[in-house]
């Protein structure tokens, strides 16, 4: 195994072993999604710009796990709650991994799991940290993909694993 | 904006715009994932070593569009089509497009088209190009699930892009 670090900043390493390219993560173990769900049954997605592509971008919930100085060892469930909290304002007493899968196997060696939460309560005002500009939308789970179709006719793009997440909930939690 | 690369291979380029470190393809407009329906209303995956994970993989079948010398103007569908037959075999009369979606909003520009192909018909043999080596696995829609389950438990990883495209099956063509 010949593996290379072409470059690295904080963030990623472009990584080459025996000719292959592709990047990993340098400050992470982990990426977590959270599909949460209302009391009201509503979905919560979230929408910020994102540099690499230039637009608002519709996503659910998610962050790194271990990415944080003294949190290296912060469990995947607790990072979720946190994430949720910090982006949503929400706080949920469920939470449970559906999935563990490859974000994007020949592009990254980065894991993508699926957490749903659900029994949430609202405790904060969510929107981030202060670095970040997220709006939250709440959309009920029998018109979310509609609901998404509509914002993606209107010019936002849609994250792909949006409709994984959408999956997962229609399974965990019926059609509406 | 200050759009710098910072490391460039004959594929990907890792790119930092502002203090934003991203990834974006060097060889491609978009990446194509088709979702395969054959008249016994099997789905098709595909399965392969991914040198990212060092594990094998279960994915929709997938390619680049415009990656290769002298089809960097080749249409989606088109695209589509010629991926699908020299991974599985198969060659599809209907193929539409469902999604264009972000792969990974914060570490790539990369978007991810959907395809659904159905009226399959088998030419060839499949299992990818010479340089590829691609298992085909023909499974029954309604069981997809429980098989990619029964895949995940066994040790095999899934990819995220795998759920979003059962998404779109079962919202075409339904439960089984």
């Amino acid at each position: 195994m010949t593996r290379k670090v072409l470059a690295e900043t904080r963030y990623l390493r472009l990584v080459d072993d025996d000719g292959w390219t592709f990047v990993e993560r340098a400050n992470a173990r982990a990426v977590v999604v959270i599909v949460p769900l209302t009391a009201e049954r509503r979905l919560l997605f979230v929408e910020q710009y994102r540099v690499p592509l230039g637009r608002n971008v519709i996503e659910f919930p998610a962050g790194l796990v271990g990415d944080e100085a003294g949190r290296e060892k912060e469990a995947l469930i607790d990072a979720a709650r946190r994430e949720l909290l910090e982006e949503t304002g929400f706080e949920a007493a469920t939470l449970s991994l559906v999935s563990t899968s490859a974000t994007s196997p020949g592009l990254t060696n980065e894991l993508v799991r699926f957490v749903l939460a659900s029994d949430l309560t609202k405790i904060g005002k969510g929107g981030g940290t202060p670095a970040e500009d997220i709006r939250v939308h709440e959309v009920a789970l029998r018109e979310a993909r509609a609901w998404l179709t509509e914002r993606e006719h209107q010019g936002t793009l849609l994250a792909a694993k949006v409709f994984a997440g959408l999956y997962f909930a229609h399974e965990a939690w019926g059609p509406g």
